[in-house]
C-alpha cells in the first residue's frame, strides 16, 4: 500500500525539478536535461555498407533519443499470452524486437555474420537495459567505422530502486551537533587547525563543519526523511555511475549469447568500453569559482607544487569512489608516517657521523701501529695486507652499524605497528564518515573466463553423456580436478620463476667472484685498489637491472598464471593475483639482499680450507668492517635505482609513450575520414584516455618500498627518508594519472584495503625477525657487547679488533694458495676475522669457546628481540582502540537519533490516522471509558499520550507536516498516478 | 500510509488466535490466556498494615488485571496541556497518577517512609511499563510479609514493535533447499549420519532437514511474508522474555527516583528480583511427548548418564539464549578437540613407557657398573652417593623426556591454533544458524553504580558552583580524574596480589629446603631415602591449597577492585572483571608451575661455591633425572587437585550447602506464617532458585583448564586426557545447574564469546613460547642432540651420562661444607650435574665450550620452534577459511532469494494498483501509444512486462494472492480498525 505513498512522493520530486541545465559541454542528452551517467562504446568495423538514404531523411536530428517509453497495450497483450510460461528469454527477446522495430530501424545495417552477431546481441542487451529502467541515447551521424558511443541516463525512478537494493546510505534532515571540545582542548585544536591552515587544500568543506547529518539506507518508503533539495544532484556521479554499472553488470543476454553483464559482452569484444563520464575537462576555463569537481581534483590535488598539502579526500572519494578514496588516503597516512620515522632516521645516521671519531673499533682498525697482518684475500695472486688499509669501510660501517641502531630497528618494528594501528583508526574514521559503516559485501557474477570454461565442461558433459539423461544442471561450477592442469602449471612455473630468481642471485656471485679474482690478478695496483668497490657497485647494478627486468616479467607471469587457475569471481581473481605477484616481486626484490645480510660470507671457509666453486673460485667474503655496510650499499642502490626508474621510465615515461603512439595511430586514421566538424563530446575525449586498470600496481609498489623501510631497517636507517622523498611525489604523480589520464573508474564501494592489509602486517611482523637476525648476525653489536661484558680486561672496547681476530700458521696454507710473490717475506701467522682456536691450540682451526658464547649471545639477542617486540607490539595494538572513541560515541548518538526519529515519526502516522477515522466514523469523545482487562494494540497509546519516555527530539514537527501533507493529498480520493497523468496527456496529444 | 495495513494484518493475525491455553500450571495470568513473560518480585516488609476489609470485598478475585486498557478520552485530554512543554517526567507522572486512581487503588498501604517511597517508585515504574504496552497482574492475596509477585505479559503488538527496534530476526514463508551432496559424499553422509545417530540426544530438529526457512528482520509492514501461525508461539518464550527486558531495560522513573531501568531499581532495592520464569516444571510428569523444552532439555542434556550424546545446542539456544548456547557450543567444541589431543597425548606417553628400557641415558644412570660419584646434596650431614641410586627417577623422567614429546608440543601448539580457527567457523555456523548474522551491538545504559557516582559528582559541583551559574549538563560523564583513586587502588592492589602470590611461592620453596635439609639429617635411613618423594608431594599440596585459597579470595578482590573502577556498562564492567580475575588467577595458579619449569637448580651455584637463602640454607637443585619430572608431578596434582576439588566441592558441594541454609530458613518462616493452600505457582518455585549471575566463572574455569593443557604440555603430555575427563562432566554439570538450580537467565544475544577468544588465542601464541623454552631448556633434549652430534665418538648416545657431568675436586670444598662422616673415604673427586670446566683446566669450574655451545643450541632450538610453529599457526589458520564455504553459498543464496521475493512483492503491488486505477479512472487501454522521449517511472514497466531478467521464484504466487487479498478488503472503503471497533463495542456496553 505504501507504494502509493513512495509513487506521490516521486512524481512530487521528479516535477519539482524541471529546470534545464545547460552548463557543462557534453555532459548530457541532446535535450540538455539527462545526464549521461555511463557510455558503452563499440567499434564499427570499416566495411559496414552506408544505410540507406530514406532513414537518414527521416531522422532529421544527429541524435535519437530512445527510452522507455510505454509500449502500447496491444504490443504488451502480444507479450501476454508468452508470460505464463515463464521462459524470460524468449520474453526479453520478444521485447527486444519490439525495440527493433520500434527505435533502431536505422541501425539495420547489413554487416559480415559476426559483426551482425554482435549487432543482435548488443540491441538485446540495449533492449533489457531499457527494461530495466535506463534511458538510451545513441549517436544518429553516418560512421562507416570509428567508435560508436551508446550513451545511458538513469532516471530518478531507477536510482531510487537501485539505491535502495545496494542500500546506499544518504543524508537525512535530521543533523546534529557534533561535540565541541571544551576549555583547553578546544583552544588547543583551534591552534592546530590555524597553524594547519596552510596545508589544507582550498576545497569547501561540506562536513567539517560543526554539524553531521544523520545519514540512513535510502529507502522509497522515506523519501520525506532525506535532504532532497534537487532530483539531479541528490545523487553525486559517482553514484550515478555506481548504479548504472550495477545494472549494466547483471542484466542478461539470455537470447543472444547466454552472458551476463557488461565485463562478458566486452571480453567477448561485443563493446569496447564501458565507463562513466568525467565531470568535464580538468582544465579550469572560466570562473574559479565554478569549477567542477575534477577541476578542483586538479587544482587542488594533482599538481606537484601542492605537495606540502593534505590531500582532499572526501573529494577524491566523492569524485572516483570509496576504493579509490581508501588508496590514496592509505597512501596519505603511509607518506604522513614516514614523516617521524625520517627524522628518527636522520638522528640516528647523525649519532653515527659524530660518534665515527671516538668509535674505538673503527680507531683500533685505522689505527695503523696495532699492524695486523691479514691472510690473502684471493689463492696465490693475492699478498698479506694490512688491516689498517681497510680503514675507510670500517668508519662507513660505523655509521650504520652502531647502537643506535639496535634502538631505531625496535623504534620501526613498533612503528610498522603503530602505522597499521593508526590505519585502522583511520579507516574506521573514513568509514563513519563516509557512511559505510554497516555495508555489506556486494555479491559478484563469475569472470567471463571462468563462464565460457564452464560452459564449455557443460557442453563436453553433454556430448559425454547423451544417452544417460543425466541433469544439465548438475554441473554448477568447476571443480578442483578443472583446475587441477591450471594449479600445477602454477605451482610448476612458480618454482621456476624462484629457480630464476636465484640463479640470477647465483649469477650475479659468480660474476662478483670471477671478476675480483680477475681484477685483483691484474698488475695495475690502481686495480687492484678499486677491487671492492668496482666489483661491488657494479654488481649491484646488474643486481638491479636483472630485479627491474624480471620485475615486469613476474607481473605478466602472475596475470597469466592467475587466468590459468580460473578463479569465479574478481574478488577472487584480484585476491590470487596479488598474493602470487607479491610473493614473486618480493622473492625478486629482496633475495640479493637477503644473500648479502644471511649467506654472504658465512660459507667462505677459513684459511687453508677454503670453499670453492666451480672448483676454482673461492667463496666471497664480507669486507673487514663487516657484512652490514655491503647490505647497506645493496639496500640504499636497490631501493632508489628501483623508485626512480620505475618512477620516471614506467609511470611517466610508458604511459607518454602510449599516448604519443596512439595520437598518431588516431591522426593517421582521422586523415583518412573527412573531418568532424563539431567539438569533441567528453564521452570521445574520455574515451581518448587510458583505461583504468585497477589499484594493484600502485599498492605493489608502495608495498615492496614499505618492505625496505621495515625489513631491513637495522641496516640503512635513512630509507624511510627516501621512501618519504618518492612518495611526496608517488601522491602527486597518481593523483595526476587519475584526473588527468585514465577514464574514470566505476566508484567501487570498499569499507577497507582488503588483502593488502594482512600483507603489511604479516610484512611488520616478518621484519620483526629479519631486524633481530640483522642486529645480531649481520652486525658487530653483539660481538661487541661479550667483549665489553666477558672478555675485556678494562670494560672497554679496547683490544676488541684483535679479539676477533683468529691466528692462521702460513705453514698450513695448501700447496700453491699461499702468496707467490710476498712483499712482507717473513710473516709465519697472518689473521683473518672468525672466532677459531690458534694453530698452537690442542684443537686448532675448531670453533673457539668464544664463538659459542658470541653465538649464543646472538641467539639470546634474537629471541630477546623478537619476543620484547612482539610483546610491544601487542601492547600497543591493545593500547590504540581500533575504533576511535569519538566515533564510537558518534555511531551510538546517532543510532538513538534514528530510533527517535523512527519513533516520532510513528507516532505522527498514527496520530494522523487517528484523526482521519475521527473525522470519517464521528465517535463521541466522551464515550471512551476505561474498560480494565481489555487490551489494545500499543500503537493506540502512542496516538492519545503521544510524549512518552522515548520522545524528545525537535525535529519531528516539520516531519509529521510533510508527512500530513502527502496524506491530506492521498485523503482527497485515489488521485491519479503520475502514470496515469501521463497517459492522460498523452490521450489528448494523440 | 502502509500501517493501515500493517494495522489490519496485525489485528488479523491477533484476531486469528483466540484460543485459550490451559496446559501449563501458573504459566499463565488467571485468565489462562496471557502467558507470564516475566516476573517482578519484591519482598514486602513484615510491619506493613493490613488494608482496608473494604477493597478486598470489593475484589472477589484473587488476583486482579490492570492492564493498559483505554484511558477515558477525558483523562488524556487532561494531560493533553502538559504535552507541548516536552517535560517527560512531568507527563510520566501524570500518567501514573491516574493509572495509581484507577487500577492500584487497593494497594495504599501506610508503610514506613522508606518502604513508602519503594512503593511510589514501584508504582511510577509499573506505571510506565503499562504506557509502554505491557500487561500487569499482581498478587491481590493479603500478604503481610513475603515475596509479592508482578507478572508481566508482552501483548502482540508490543512484541511487533519491539521485534523490529530490536531488529530479530524470524523466519519467512519463504523456503529453500539446502544443497544436498552428491553421489560418493552423500553416501558417506548418510553413514556418517547413522553411525551418529546413538549419539544423537532425541530432541524434534527442525532445523536438520533439508529445507531452510530464509529469515529477515521482523518488521511490521511485512507481517504477511512471515510464517505466522499462532502469535502467541511466533515469539518463542526466550524472545518474549527478551523484549519485556529490553522494555524494563530502558523504562525511565523519572518522578519518583530518577533512574532508568529494572537493574537499577533492583540495586536500589526497590525490588527483590527479575527474572522470565522456566516454561514448566524440569521432571516429566504426564507422557514424553508432551514434554516442554526445559524438561527436553533436563531428559537429554542436563543428565551424566547423557555424557556421550551431543548436545542439543539449538534446543539450548532457544531456551536460554544465545549467550549461554554459545558457551555449551564452545565447551562442547573444546572438549570435542580433546579427544583427538588425548588419543595424541596417550601415544606419546605410551611411546615413552615403551622405550624405557631401551633408552641408553637411563639405562647408564641405572648401570652401576659406571659408579659415577655425586657430589653431596647438602653440607656437612650429606654424603657422597652413587647416580644409580637416582635410577628411578631417571627411569620416570624418560616417560615425559623423549623425542615425542619435541613432536607432541608442536602437536599442540597447532592443534590449540586448530581449535580456534574451528570454534571461529563454528561460530559462524551458529550465528548463520541462529540467524544472528549482521545483528548490531545493543546499546547498553550506565550501571546503576556509575549513575550514582555520576550524580554525587553533579550534586558536589552545584554545591560548589551555584554562583557561577555553570550549565548542569556539562557534566555528561565521568573522567579520569574521578577514577584516579580507583586506578590508584587497583594498581597497588594487584602488585600487592602479585607479591601475596610469589611470596606464597616463595614461602613454599624455604619449606622445601628446609624441610629436606631436616630431613637430611636425621639419623633414620628410611626418611632420608624418601626425602625427595615426601618433600615433593607435601610441598606440593601445600601449594595447591594456597592456590584454591587465593583463587576464592582474588576473585572476590577483582570483583572489587573492577568496583572501584566504575565502569560505566555492565559490558564494560565485565571485561575489565575478567581481565583482572584472569590476570591474578593466572598467576596464581602458574606462578609455582613456572618456578619450577625455569628457575629452579638454576641459581644452585656448583660445588665449592653453592647459593644459600638467609645464609643458612643451599638454595634446591633438580631431581639428577632433570627438572621436568618435577614440573610434571606439579602440574599433575595441581591440575587434577584444582580440578576435583573445584568442581566437588565449589559447584556441587556449596549451592548444595546454600540451598540447604535457604530452605531451613524458609521453613523456619513459613511456620510463623500460616500455611499456604493453593500450589506454588512457577513464579514461586523460581523465586526459590538462585540467581544467574553470569558465566564468567565457567568460563575462567576452562581458560586455566585451556592454560594447562596448552602452556606446559611438553612436560604433560596426559593433560589433555585429565581435561577431556573432566570436562565430560564439567558439561552435565553446568547443563544440571541451568536447567534445575538457577532461575531463567534473560537471552541475551551475543554473536561471539567476546573477550574470551582473545585470551585464548593470547594464551595459543603464549603456549608457544612456553613449549619451546620447556623443550630446550627443561628438558634434556637438546643436551642430548647436541652430544649425539657433535660430541659422541660412536653417534649413540653411550657416553651421554658422563659428558654431562663436570668434575669436581673435593679439596675445593669450602671448610665445613665437605661431608663429616664419609662412607666413602678415598674420594678424592666427585661428579656433578653441569658443564664446567674440570679442575685441572687453566680456567677450572668456569663454563665449558660444551656449555656455551648447548646453550647456543637451546636458543638456537627456541627460535627455530618458535617460529616454525608461528609460521604453522598462520598457515593452518589461512588455510581454513574463516567462514565455511556451505554458509558462503548459502549467505549469497539467501540474499539473493530475499531480493527476489522483495522484487516480486513490489511487482505485485504495482499490478494490484494498476489494477485498481484501471477500475476507477476507465482508462481506454487502445490509447496506450509509445511516445518515444517520454520518461515514466521504472515501475509501470514491471507491470505490463512482469517477467523481466528478476522474476523466477516459484513461491511469488501465494504471496501475491495474499496481498491481493488484504488489498480488496482495504479499497472497499477503509474498515474500521481494531481500535475502533473496540471502542465501538464499549459504546453499545456502557
Amino acid at each position: 500500500m505504501h507504494i502509493f505513498y513512495s509513487l506521490l512522493m516521486s512524481s512530487q520530486v521528479v516535477g519539482s525539478t524541471s529546470n534545464p541545465q545547460v552548463s557543462g559541454v557534453g555532459l548530457y542528452f541532446c535535450d540538455g536535461q539527462r545526464k549521461v551517467d555511463y557510455v558503452l562504446v563499440f567499434h564499427q568495423r570499416r566495411h559496414g555498407s552506408i544505410r540507406s538514404p530514406a532513414t537518414t531523411s527521416v531522422s532529421q536530428d544527429r541524435l535519437s533519443i530512445v527510452s522507455n517509453g510505454n509500449f502500447p497495450p496491444t504490443g504488451a497483450s502480444d507479450v501476454a499470452p508468452a508470460r505464463g510460461d515463464g521462459i524470460p528469454g524468449g520474453e526479453a527477446a520478444s521485447v527486444g524486437e519490439v525495440f527493433i522495430e520500434l527505435g533502431a530501424a536505422g541501425e539495420n545495417e547489413s554487416t559480415e555474420p559476426a559483426e551482425h552477431e554482435m549487432h543482435l546481441i548488443r540491441q538485446e542487451f540495449e533492449a533489457n537495459l531499457i527494461e530495466a529502467g535506463l534511458e538510451i541515447e545513441r549517436d544518429r551521424e553516418l560512421k562507416a567505422h570509428g567508435p560508436s558511443f551508446t550513451r545511458l541516463h538513469a532516471p530518478w525512478p531507477v536510482l531510487c530502486r537501485e539505491a535502495e537494493f545496494l542500500k546506499i546510505k544518504v543524508p537525512t534532515k535530521t543533523s546534529y551537533e557534533l561535540k565541541e571540545e571544551s576549555g583547553f582542548g578546544s583552544s588547543m585544536s583551534t591552534v592546530w587547525r590555524k597553524l594547519n591552515q596552510p596545508f589544507q587544500p582550498k576545497v569547501s568543506h561540506q562536513d567539517h563543519g560543526r554539524t553531521k547529518f544523520l545519514s540512513h539506507c535510502f529507502s522509497r518508503d522515506k523519501l520525506h526523511l532525506y535532504n532532497i533539495t534537487s532530483k539531479d544532484t541528490f545523487f553525486d556521479n559517482a553514484t550515478r555511475g555506481r548504479i548504472v554499472y550495477e545494472i549494466l553488470r547483471r542484466t542478461v543476454c539470455a537470447r543472444t549469447c547466454q552472458t551476463i553483464g557488461i565485463s562478458t559482452l566486452i571480453a567477448k569484444g561485443v563493446y569496447d568500453a564501458a565507463f562513466p563520464i568525467h565531470d568535464g575537462d580538468y582544465k579550469v576555463i572560466g570562473h574559479l569559482e565554478e569549477r567542477n569537481d575534477r577541476q578542483v581534483l586538479h587544482e587542488e590535488w594533482a599538481k606537484y607544487s601542492a605537495f606540502y598539502k593534505y590531500q582532499p579526500i572526501d573529494l577524491v572519494r566523492k569524485y572516483f569512489g570509496e576504493k579509490i578514496g581508501l588508496y590514496f588516503a592509505w597512501l596519505g597516512v603511509y607518506t604522513q608516517l614516514l614523516i617521524p620515522a625520517s627524522i628518527v632516521g636522520i638522528i640516528v645516521f647523525g649519532y653515527g657521523v659524530a660518534t665515527v671519531d671516538t668509535n674505538i673499533p673503527s680507531l683500533e682498525m685505522c689505527d695503523e701501529r696495532l699492524n695486523f697482518t691479514m691472510c690473502p684475500l684471493c689463492d696465490g695472486a693475492c699478498d698479506f695486507w694490512h688491516l689498517s688499509t681497510a680503514c675507510g669501510t670500517a668508519r662507513a660501517s660505523h655509521l650504520f652499524d652502531n647502537p643506535a641502531t639496535v634502538f631505531f630497528a625496535i623504534f620501526m618494528s613498533l612503528w610498522a605497528v603503530l602505522f597499521l594501528e593508526h590505519w585502522k583508526r583511520r579507516q574506521i574514521s573514513l568509514s563513519f564518515s563516509w557512511d559505510l559503516t554497516g555495508i555489506e559485501e556486494d555479491e559478484e557474477h563469475p569472470r567471463p573466463r571462468y563462464e565460457t570454461i564452464l560452459l564449455q565442461k557443460r557442453q563436453r558433459k553433454q556430448k559425454n553423456k547423451k544417452k544417460k539423461k543425466k541433469n544439465e544442471s548438475a554441473i554448477e561450477k568447476l571443480t578442483w580436478k578443472d583446475r587441477l592442469p591450471g594449479y600445477f602449471i602454477n605451482v610448476s612455473s612458480i618454482l621456476f620463476m624462484f629457480g630464476l630468481t636465484f640463479s640470477a642471485v647465483f649469477g650475479v656471485i659468480i660474476y662478483r667472484i670471477t671478476v675480483s679474482a680477475l681484477m685483483a690478478m691484474s698488475p695495475d695496483p690502481e686495480t687492484k685498489s678499486n677491487v671492492r668497490v668496482t666489483v661491488t657497485a657494479t654488481a649491484v647494478i646488474i643486481n638491479l637491472v636483472v630485479i627491474l627486468i624480471l620485475d615486469e616479467i613476474y607481473g605478466a607471469v602472475a596475470l597469466w598464471l592467475t587466468e590459468l587457475e580460473i578463479p569465479k569471481t574478481e574478488t577472487n581473481f584480484e585476491e590470487r593475483l596479488i598474493l602470487k605477484a607479491f610473493l614473486l616481486k618480493f622473492m625478486n626484490a629482496y633475495a640479493p639482499i637477503f644473500y648479502v645480510a644471511f649467506f654472504k660470507g658465512r660459507f667462505a671457509g677459513r684459511p687453508g680450507n677454503y670453499v670453492y666453486v666451480f672448483n676454482d673460485y673461492r667463496m666471497e667474503e664480507c669486507a673487514p668492517g663487516g657484512c652490514l655496510i655491503e647490505l647497506c650499499i645493496q639496500l640504499s642502490i636497490i631501493m632508489l635505482g628501483k623508485q626512480l626508474i620505475q618512477n620516471n621510465i614506467f609511470e611517466i615515461g610508458i604511459p607518454k609513450l602510449k599516448k604519443l603512439v596512439r595520437a598518431l595511430k588516431e591522426k593517421e586514421s582521422a586523415q583518412t575520414e573527412k573531418e568532424e566538424e563539431r567539438p569533441p563530446q567528453q564521452w570521445n575525449l574520455d574515451y581518448a584516455l587510458a583505461p583504468f586498470e585497477g589499484l594493484t600496481p600502485e599498492y605493489m609498489e608502495m608495498i615492496i618500498q614499505f618492505g625496505f623501510v621495515s625489513l631491513f631497517v637495522a641496516s640503512f636507517p635513512l630509507a624511510p627518508l627516501f621512501a618519504l622523498l618518492n612518495n611526496v611525489i608517488e601522491i602527486r604523480l597518481d593523483a595526476k594519472k587519475f584526473v588527468t589520464e585514465l577514464r574514470r573508474p566505476v566508484a567501487v564501494r570498499a569499507k577497507d584495503i582488503g588483502i593488502w592489509y594482512n600483507i603489511l602486517s604479516g610484512m611488520g611482523k616478518f621484519s620483526v625477525i629479519i631486524n633481530a637476525f640483522v642486529i645480531s648476525f649481520t652486525s658487530d653489536f653483539i660481538p661487541r657487547l661479550v667483549y665489553q661484558y666477558m672478555y675485556s680486561q678494562t670494560g672497554t672496547m679496547h683490544g676488541f679488533i684483535d679479539h676477533t681476530l683468529s691466528y692462521f700458521n702460513v705453514s698450513n696454507f695448501k700447496t700453491g694458495t699461499a702468496p707467490h710473490n710476498s712483499e712482507h717475506g717473513d710473516i709465519t701467522v697472518c689473521r683473518y676475522k672468525d672466532y677459531r682456536e690458534p694453530p698452537w691450540s690442542a684443537d686448532a682451526y675448531h670453533f673457539s669457546k668464544q664463538y659459542w658464547c658470541v653465538l649464543a649471545a646472538r641467539l639470546a639477542f634474537v629471541i630477546l628481540f623478537q619476543n620484547l617486540v612482539m610483546f610491544l607490539s601487542l601492547v600497543v595494538a591493545w593500547v590504540i582502540p581500533d575504533i576511535p572513541k569519538t566515533i564510537v560515541e558518534q555511531l551510538k548518538r546517532e543510532k538513538k537519533l534514528l530510533v527517535d526519529v523512527f519513533l516520532q515519526e510513528e507516532k505522527d502516522k498514527f496520530q494522523l490516522i487517528q484523526s482521519l477515522f475521527a473525522k470519517d466514523a464521528n465517535l463521541q469523545p466522551s464515550s471512551h471509558m476505561l474498560q480494565p482487562g481489555q487490551t489494545i494494540p500499543i500503537p493506540g497509546r502512542y496516538s492519545t499520550l503521544p510524549s512518552g519516555p522515548t520522545s524528545g527530539d525537535g525535529g519531528g514537527g516539520t516531519r509529521a507536516r510533510c508527512r500530513a501533507a502527502s496524506f491530506s493529498q492521498f485523503s482527497r480520493k485515489a488521485p491519479p498516478s503520475p502514470r496515469n497523468e501521463n497517459e492522460n496527456s498523452r490521450h489528448t496529444a494523440v
